[in-house]
């Protein structure tokens, strides 16, 4: 069954040429598969307010978002690293063992709950790196659409 | 000695988006210190023309660009990987060590050549994902920014 893709991520992109590269990959990953893009509400990140509560807060918004059988994926730093062919391999025996919805969660500025983490089916790591999470986003699409490509046999990927 | 970044690309970027996002933190890392841009030219790929072969010409084209004293770095997936602190410690150590100017050398879509990879002083790996050259330049500029900020104890990384 092939994939269709839920990317839920923490508030909306402020950067300009940031959004604007997310609209491109997006725009290039619906020829190969469905999109759908969420944006949930920050949660308010204020002096002496625990990261932990505002974790929470933003865990449960997004747990929202979910639906029962939605394969969840959690972006985080510590996660596992593939490189390119491996991940295109990853999602490829996804598509073959599960199918359906693959829901990807990216958090806001302070990244997600253990909660999310440890209830997600798949940890994955971009890079050790830490980045904005709105560049994040950028990497993400682009290497979901590289990944297709791959699977597709196609030139992009080098 | 403050350090003084050089940093050598293969080709112009052509993405408007990315080229926005280059600007956007050169003009940022001009507060903490000196950065000079140099693009070569790229070699011609054409069918039949071996990939060694592109890479040593662009090889040459970026050797000229060196200075004598350059300390030099080239980013490559399989180098070295940091943490952005880690990154930052690195920096700070060679702004001690070594100071004045430090090149970085980003390859274009083939990367860059054997030879050039083995004169340099240190590579740099951002992921172990094959990122576009030009999104490699974002990514490392966007780190290199979070890199100066940690060095001055501000406010930006997390």
């Amino acid at each position: 069954m092939p994939l269709k893709l839920r990317v839920i991520v923490v508030d909306r992109t402020k950067s300009p040429f940031l959004k604007e590269g997310e609209l491109f990959y997006i725009d290039r990953l619906n020829k190969y598969t469905r999109v759908e893009w969420i944006e949930v509400k920050p949660a308010m990140i204020k002096k002496g307010r625990p990261a932990d509560e505002v974790l929470a807060a933003e865990g449960q918004a997004i747990a929202r978002r979910l639906m029962p059988r939605d394969y969840l994926v959690a972006l985080d730093r510590l996660g596992h690293q593939y490189d390119s062919v491996g991940l295109a391999d990853w999602l490829d025996k996804l598509s073959m063992d599960h199918g359906g919805w693959i829901s990807f969660v990216i958090g806001g500025p302070l990244g997600l709950s253990k909660g999310l983490l440890k209830s997600a089916e798949k940890v994955l790591s971009l890079t050790r790196l830490t980045l904005t999470h709105e560049m994040c986003r950028l990497i993400f699409l682009e290497q979901i659409y590289r990944a297709f490509t791959i699977m597709k046999g196609e030139k992009y990927h080098k």
